[in-house]
């Protein structure tokens, strides 16, 4: 019998995959004093309410981030989402409150909202790219040029913008791109190479930069094909070649202007690095009071 | 008698200051598994050299940190910088260029990108600030809106770019924010309760909303004064008010079009949470061959 | 041109992968005090050589792990490979001759045993196994039963002995086992639910018990099925069934002593938790002589 | 007065001695990405029960780690023990029952079961061999060949299974072995030079190949003699010459098949490195439902 | 309206500051066995009450670093502060009752104390000389001669004895001492390169030896000047000269005995390296009973 | 043959056991903006020799951990050691030379004498206690006083001061106090739930504070009395009694001016918490000058 419940939509990550990234940047904002300012003006009594509000419209991704970020100093802090991640938000929108002790809340401020910011600009900038390829059949993927230490949330925010994932690093898939072709000395070599080595479990794709090169790629046993910084024209000539015997990716200096033109190419995947290195962080701040 | 030795310039951060970063990114990236891609391809006695090439204009920052990344695989790397941290490339420039073993180069070459992309964007962007206000007096300076776990490699960024660090955490400055004041009940509470409580080294910062709030705070024994959010009218009031007594920092949502105006109103300095949380990464590339 | 280096055979790790779990190691046997025994006996001025020797006849993994603990404690300590990794010894063998300060070659000779022993015990089981099913068209995989905090390690161990790695970890491919379907409410639900979340970069394999289960999986889109704990006639009958349209893989509690006959019925793959949970390190031994 | 109170039986680690490597085994299994299988299959709402089975008669240790692992991911998770540590399971017999949401209870799994196989495993390996040796007045100890990382886990596995704690590393009792003798030039010398340097509270051990060097060190004062390598004839007549003075510990390759022999020679002490570099672990599985 | 809650007097330190010094505190005394002498006399069901007790008048700090270490090991144990940090208690006190499972209160007495009364001994030092000047306007700062590791633990205890801090590092202020002074080659040199080079929020503190240094000195702009090694006399007229245009600083070999003559002085600040690093520790015991 | 090699004097600790505690005193100094003073005025060429000069006589400890502090800023730095840990200064001699890069030099001064100053006070207290009972058949011996984080180092000094070191921690040795015993319900009592848990390599020390206690105890199998704050007199009776069969170790507040009576009881050891826990630092400094 078929089990009732639903499946998941966008899943959170576990605590453990950035607790410690939050607990760095708490103290790497905490030096060996604390909060110099806090300290000296608020009274440990003193509670307070205060709202996260949205400067501006986007997506929501990192808001477990943020209530860890308060956490870590004060467990006690109450933390009431009100637009989940995944979740749109309007200018003005409130996407949490924080209850609670008002110095705990005062000090963990910019390191929530340092998180909570990047993480939803990046899912702002996928989604806002999904939005303009709706209607073709591509999805969009990021890549590995992810920020140093931050690369398993910022694969979330991707998904939480309506993206998908491309490998997490080195050693969950191969791709083969130009230079390991210099080494090998062509592609069917590279790829002879890979297939001798790789385990099954691994999916094997190939940066190709002409349409000779993904001629030669095509005869070999690959999964995917990455065509890299092709014009247009020829990326639709490359997606009628390949023929959907093989995942077809887009790359090269994609932005949100060019994207709605590139997937009506045809292709399977638009690789986008600009979503995670480039992309605005989203405005956000934080609304204060002394009551709710 | 006078040290004929020349004053420092940019000075680079110790090692000690980035190598945890550098170690947990690549450690990200290579999994459990390492670069299978190169490890199957790329065999043990390939030799290599490569360049970093800047495919546009900027300012460089971070090339020890993307050595570090590349010696960290392998310490007989040769990494020779040819344009310096705190210079100027053109696109087309080489920054760097390494020889040896090719694997590691190659697994390594997307961690060390990343770092240096980032923080050459940063100073980049800070640079082209920097140059529109030139002629007056003013200062650009970061704020603590920097990516979590990379502050100290974000504000060596900035002043690679020709720009000041603000406080570098909550514990080597006061800044008494609204929500402060809301506590505190009052500006010149605010700044009370910080006088009694802070240590003699501890510079003052108070932030005004309004022209009645900066008359408030110039009557109180401060260091400075962030000016939030002010039009360039309300602002250039400001600069008269306080006549040189206190420092003068304009804040809130500049962006590179709106620096040269707010600057010549004649404030100290223009605090830019844009320049670390949403400059976009400078655009390199690795170019690889198997000789030199 | 093709490049005439050849392609690499077993891949040695980046110390970065495991220089944490030496020096953890190290940190666990020295406690606060350090070597009493050593301290007290050994002069700094004393001199050694030692040779590690095999005492049964095994494949060898794990020397430059070996060689990081001595050069943790003495990064003098001159350490010279006899038998590299990947290759078989025979009882007597010396695998490597470390030279220089004795003190150091003492405190470290456990830890660095400890590594090689557990690493060649699990090369040495993959090896023999490989030897029994020679002949037919399966490999030997390893799974996720690795000891806790070295499966960087054991997963290359079981390289070192010819066999292949299944995934390294959760992230880097789907096995649906029958856990999942129960969740799912069944095989279809399930491989449906992993086909709309998983990125195109990753591999999905679907864990059966009974032909009717497996009938059903394969008239769905995946990649490997793992065929767990059928009689050697029902492996043959499922390999026949799934007609080399996806990779079939024989789980559960395989041993030396059943792998020839289930590689017998055409499986792809034998995958052996019990290579990295229960396999016996292999027998070694540290000589020592104060002259070479 | 005294306490009515018992004396303690086996006691449980604190968690602080194994949170550590709970976490860092956890987050090799997560990578990057977490568990893909469980995020696409399983709703967050989803709840079920599982219990820990076990698939082989045994010696239970480690349930309070595998409990860490699964609360490591869902603090909320209950995790009933049935059979306590240090207690016999037969086959089929359930271990814990965890109940709770479904999602952790699958993706923590295998960190669980990987930890409390292994130091099972060693319990009853180290039970069977105090069984065969009943009735003797040998006890059964371990060694520093423990996996590395794991030594704090896997002494309390051996005293799970009746077994005693050699020494925990290198700082908390001597043995002089015989490079440390070949370096002091002969047994007297070691043990002089340790009693000169060593702490009043730490024992001495020395390790003796034949009848010639027990006789030799029998001169000395110490605690404990190592009798390394010898017949069970040669044993006999060193128990008698060591005639209750010292402590007698009979070493090298003891196994369950020569153990009850070599007890029967009258020695203190079998240690068996066997216990810890090679038992087998014990054979596990999780029983997964829907409803309890 | 004035906020009528009271302004805040010694803040407590967020956890997150010391956390990870008890746990290396704790694991450095468990090490890889635990506390062999509970574990074998104490019952797991056995509780019990404990005191902690001033043997001897002080004032107290750290109580909340000796609550982490008893809960570290137990989150179960109750604990009740008697005597808060900051206030002073007689010998005979009890500064906290600590009530629970009486394992870990055995096993955690040592570390929690180890803290508890370092930190009450600075705190009793500091406030000792805080009462030996009081009537002058000078006040007592630490400085950066601190126990490795517990820089934010001493600087709050100091604080807690009624002192100020001095800067936490290198990073949060400029201090030129006699070494800058001499590559710079001159006093007004040096100023002149921190001028062109620090941030607008960092103060900068002049080291001066003579009565000339300090009149080139106080022609720069500076905040403070370091008044290093003077006589009472000269430290009076260098006080006079400064004439409150900046702070002056005594510094240099002050101790209890010769605090109030210098303060006398009219000096505005006594560092005293003294109290962080050579201060006797409070004499405190664990008075433990089982039953309240 | 005898090997004419003599035995080790002082043990340098392998740097593995401090290297942690260095690069975190260092990073906690540095902060996030490195050394502001160092930065803005040393040039990056300019060169400098610097020698640790030892402003009062004393005994060394620490000069190998100094130069870590200095090597992990700048690996380049020469160190060359003049008086070796474990020899005594006189007030004005150089302990060690430094030579190389300024700005490093500096910039680690104040960590690496930091260490130096701590442990050679130490090993300066212990010395001085050793010197006053000389001639008696006592040894001195350090406690589990120490300073959280330090205790490798600190038990290191005292033996640096020709002290000895009791347990280094809860694992290695039993000791059973006053709270143990009002558990067990008698010191036989607590005895005999050590002697049938411990290990072989395990010494036990009763603590007594009465003859009565101590008659109890002598009847046990033990291997020392810790002999609890008797006065001078009993302490004298306690040694008759235990009449050579066990250990005797004076303990309770002894301070270098109570130490001599104490050890002329003819008690075997003092054990002096004191030493670690509130020894004065020895008086360092470090003078810099361009040339050497």
């Amino acid at each position: 019998m078929k089990n009732p419940n639903p499946e998941p939509d966008l899943v959170p990550l576990y605590p453990l995959l950035y607790e410690d990234a939050v607990r760095r940047a708490l103290l790497e904002d905490m030096g060996r004093g604390g909060d110099l300012t806090a300290d000296a003006i608020v009274a440990a009594q003193e509670t307070a309410a205060a709202r996260i509000v949205a400067r501006a419209p986007g997506r929501i991704a990192g808001l477990d981030v943020a209530c860890e970020a308060f956490r870590c100093l004060d467990p006690g802090l109450q933390f009431d989402v009100r637009i989940r991640d995944g979740k749109d938000a309007a200018a003005g929108d409130a996407l949490a409150v924080i209850q609670g002790s008002a110095r705990p809340i005062l000090s963990a401020e910019r390191t929530a909202l340092n998180f909570l910011a990047r993480l939803s600009g990046i899912a702002t900038a996928t989604r806002d790219i999904v939005a303009r390829i709706r209607g073709t059949s591509a999805r969009v993927v990021c890549t590995r040029k992810t920020t140093p230490g931050l690369r398993a949330l910022e694969k979330f925010a991707v998904r939480a913008g309506g993206g998908s994932n491309h490998r997490f690093g080195l050693d969950d898939a191969v791709l083969i791109k130009d230079n390991h072709i210099v080494v090998a000395g062509g592609v069917a070599e590279a790829i002879g190479r890979v297939r001798r080595h790789a385990g099954h479990m691994v999916k094997v794709e190939v940066e190709v930069d002409t349409l000779e090169q993904l001629e030669t790629a095509l005869k070999e046993k690959i999964d995917a094909v990455l065509l890299d910084n092709m014009s247009v024209e020829t990326l639709a000539e490359a997606v009628r070649m390949a023929n959907k015997r093989v995942i077809t990716e887009a790359s090269g200096g994609i932005t949100p202007q060019t994207a709605a033109a590139i997937a009506a190419t045809g292709v399977d995947l638009l690789s986008i690095g600009w979503l995670t290195h480039s992309a605005p962080a989203l405005d956000l701040s934080l609304e204060f009071s002394l009551k709710l």
